[in-house]
């Protein structure tokens, strides 16, 4: 499938939750899953990252079965002259595709870091090493990035021209997520880390 | 299925994009859709409404089957004392049931208005009727709130106590979704609309 490499990873970047779709005896669940995109991973095209607990019986459903993985951030309502014109803006990725669970004691490794990095750049580094214990709690799918279609809807409402001339209102209302100020727990000592620090000042920059 | 209706229809109201999972062929497919609920609405404690073009393929795929209608509202990344304890804040519910294609022309119209409000609150009235044609171009489906849970996570991380022990910073970094200044279109005449200009400063104040 034909799709802007770099814009599908600009959005894999900037989104933080996916939505996996997996089929579950006779129909289809969807649940929100963290995630990260290794554009270098093993699959063709790279390779999508979700993880949950090994208990989740989604996860189990996933394994060897093909999922879709869908990630979506809203950029905005459209507010258009009609309600036949009202949209939102937004940018979508629906990645289907084989769910593989990884194995490889590294790959697994490499994957927890990325999806730990994904929500707090830089933050995996600064922590212990998972025990073996956290591992094997841990289960993580891998998904090619290799079908994956994007969608992007930007701007104003694309409205009926007699709407337009008969002078109703239309435009449209950005959204953005933004952070509030690290929140430190009870029982924590110091002062707010600079990887969590740079992430909430970059999301409340935007 | 036993969830608490008040909050289940909180999160329904605050969020603006749900994600619709349906079998298509083989796999599941997941889309995002505008949506609005009614708690009111013909099914089982209420109605679920999503809508598209009738030439879009996951709508006809959908109509008659069950599917999953999963809604998700991130509230935060939480800063675990280990990657292992790294999570995310947020409230998704999860509701599962079959697809009815919406034919009578009252209750279409209905949940037509009823998204364009749960975009804009108070926008269907201001705007003119439907014609024949845009009515004929959407489809809109239902989808019983009976079956519905609801995951809610928030505060901190819940870490190991030797991790805290050892001094450790965690805690979480809160998020929300804001509005910017709406955006007139170029063709657009006159103020921003009430309904928008409230729309966009409850958005913006939270």
């Amino acid at each position: 499938m034909v799709v802007d490499r770099a814009e599908l990873h600009a959005l894999l970047d900037d989104a933080l939750v996916a939505h996996v779709g997996v089929t579950l005896g006779e129909h289809p669940v969807v649940l929100p899953a963290a995630f990260a995109a290794d554009p270098d991973g093993p699959d063709e095209d790279g390779t999508l990252y979700v993880h949950g607990s090994v208990a989740a019986g989604w996860l189990r459903g996933a394994t060897d079965a093909t999922v879709c993985v869908t990630v979506t951030q809203l950029d905005g309502l459209v507010a258009g002259r009609s309600a036949f014109h009202h949209s939102m803006n937004y940018r979508s990725a629906v990645v289907i595709g084989p769910a593989r669970l990884v194995e490889d004691p590294a790959e697994k490794q490499h994957a927890l870091r990325l999806i730990v990095d994904h929500m707090v750049p830089g933050r995996s580094a600064t922590l212990r090493p998972d025990t073996r214990k956290e591992l094997a709690a841990t289960a993580v799918l891998a998904v090619p990035l290799h079908e994956a279609s994007l969608k992007v809807r930007g701007g104003g409402p694309v409205d009926e021209p007699e709407d337009v001339a008969a002078g109703v209102w239309g435009g449209h209302v950005p959204l953005r997520l933004v952070a509030g100020e690290p929140v430190a727990d009870v029982d924590a000592t110091g002062a707010v880390p600079d990887d969590v620090r740079r992430r909430a000042d970059v999301l409340a920059a935007r």
